[in-house]
């Protein structure tokens, strides 16, 4: 085994970049511009490891990684990741006492920054940008006068100071992210608890039919498998077509899980296992606030 | 009643505007910059109703309409809104036979055209902007030689040309909207087909046992209730605890739903309606191309 390339959503500065540099323990990482652009990658062979955004992110869409995931390549998820979502408000390094006049970072950062903007900052323009990471770009090319929401990551490497940290309105929000393989390898990882071990399922209904999901749920329910998450996701074949994502709180094995899909197969449903992997949970400390 | 004011997710030549374009039977539209912004205003009396992305939305953080309806407001669904997504290629009025060297939008549109723009622009710079109708105000701005990824309104509502059409690379991605009111009136709303009528509940489970879920959904079950969406999604209170949500495909009514209640509250669950109302399947044309 070589050395270890590393494909992630981009750009420099990410709550993605963060998470692969809290995880990997060294490696080459790839900037990709999009969740689609990272995940080719993956089956291209250009990089054998790719970490995409799968719940709750800033930057990326969500469904967007499920349904390419589904429908578009032939990938295993062989880790999550959580990072808990701590915002900051970052100024140049030569702001004094000048008033904000206005405030950069993408639209979701904002919104979950609202109340603290409307208590502290009423009085400021707000200003849309592509990505947390370019916010704190441009508060680094204009000087003072100005500020951007975004992590610690997005003022170390755009060189601003931290005045205020932990400005997001809500704790325990956590971004989580997929790490995905066409061929699953050994990661090599910096040491972290495991949380737990989860396996990721698909199930497909043959039609929309009363009651099924809760047949489906029946067989999981008797054997005492616990599920920690389920949503259903509309098919691309039109709607009223769906499938059902099932994250369950146990690893992979030989009895319980065939048991299960022998028993949606009797119902005429589908099960594909998207992966079974250990859940590693990335702490970030709160840096110092620079007054 | 004097006429209705309705508040949206903006800016102009988005698809939430596209909606209630479509939806409404006049009235003043306030256009407001954030979900969160958006809520408030429905909350502060600012305006009687609210229009803001539910599901799979462009510009939008899913997420967080839902956690801000279930956390911070207390408003009732009272429709929504599905509209199909078309994204276009717009260019200056002027553009004639230049290359186009760069391609503008937001991220999840550049990704929604991903294999589109591999095979036709593979040589286009990309570059990510706040929203696709912040896309189509640069193209506007800066002239030909550059285009833009956006819909029919933000061509229209910028002057440019569409020179390609529904070049999203999957049919069948539908964004779905909330209409929300804090005390539920009338809408005027134009004369629009309703596909359905639904009823979307919160549950929350008194802690994570093994197979809760199953047993909720045994209480819709055995009354032939069909749920055409169900999502589990986190508590702000820790890791761990999950709330659902569930959409019924059913008015609320005074038997079936106070008999799901009960069976729920005797296994120490809480189900909260978040709005019992029609769906309305809004339809979009393709425009003409002008090649």
């Amino acid at each position: 085994m070589g050395e270890q390339r590393i494909g992630f959503l981009g750009p420099k500065g990410t709550f993605t970049k963060m998470a692969v540099d809290a995880l990997f323990d060294g490696g080459t990482f790839v900037s990709y511009e999009s969740i689609p652009a990272c995940l080719d990658a993956v089956e291209n062979g250009d990089v054998q490891t790719g970490v995409v955004p799968l719940e709750n992110a800033i930057e990326g869409s969500v469904h967007l990684t499920i349904d390419y995931l589904v429908h578009q390549v032939d990938q295993s998820i062989i880790a999550e990741l959580t990072v808990p979502i701590k915002q900051h408000l970052l100024v140049h390094p030569n702001q004094k006492n000048q008033p904000i006049e206005r405030i950069y970072s993408h639209s979701h950062a904002i919104a979950q920054c609202h109340q603290y903007l409307h208590k502290h900052y009423p009085e400021a323009e707000i200003e849309y940008t592509a990505s947390t990471g370019r916010a704190a770009e441009i508060v680094a090319e204009q000087g003072p006068g100005i500020a951007a929401i975004g992590n610690h990551l997005a003022a170390e490497e755009n060189g601003l100071t931290i005045i205020d940290t932990n400005i997001h309105d809500y704790d325990n929000n956590h971004t989580r992210f997929a790490v995905v393989q066409k061929q699953p390898e050994t990661l090599k990882v910096k040491d972290h608890p495991v949380s737990t071990q989860k396996t990721t399922v698909m199930v497909t209904l043959p039609k929309d039919y009363v009651g099924a999901l809760h047949q489906v749920l029946a067989a999981f329910a008797w054997r005492k498998m616990n599920l920690s998450k389920i949503e259903s996701r509309p098919m691309k074949t039109g709607l009223g077509n769906y499938f059902f994502l099932i994250d369950v709180d146990q690893p992979y094995d030989q009895v319980l899980f065939p048991g299960v899909q022998a028993e949606l197969s009797a119902l005429g449903c589908e099960l594909k296992v998207l992966g079974t992997y250990p859940s590693y949970q990335i702490d970030v400390p709160t840096p110092v606030e620079k007054a």
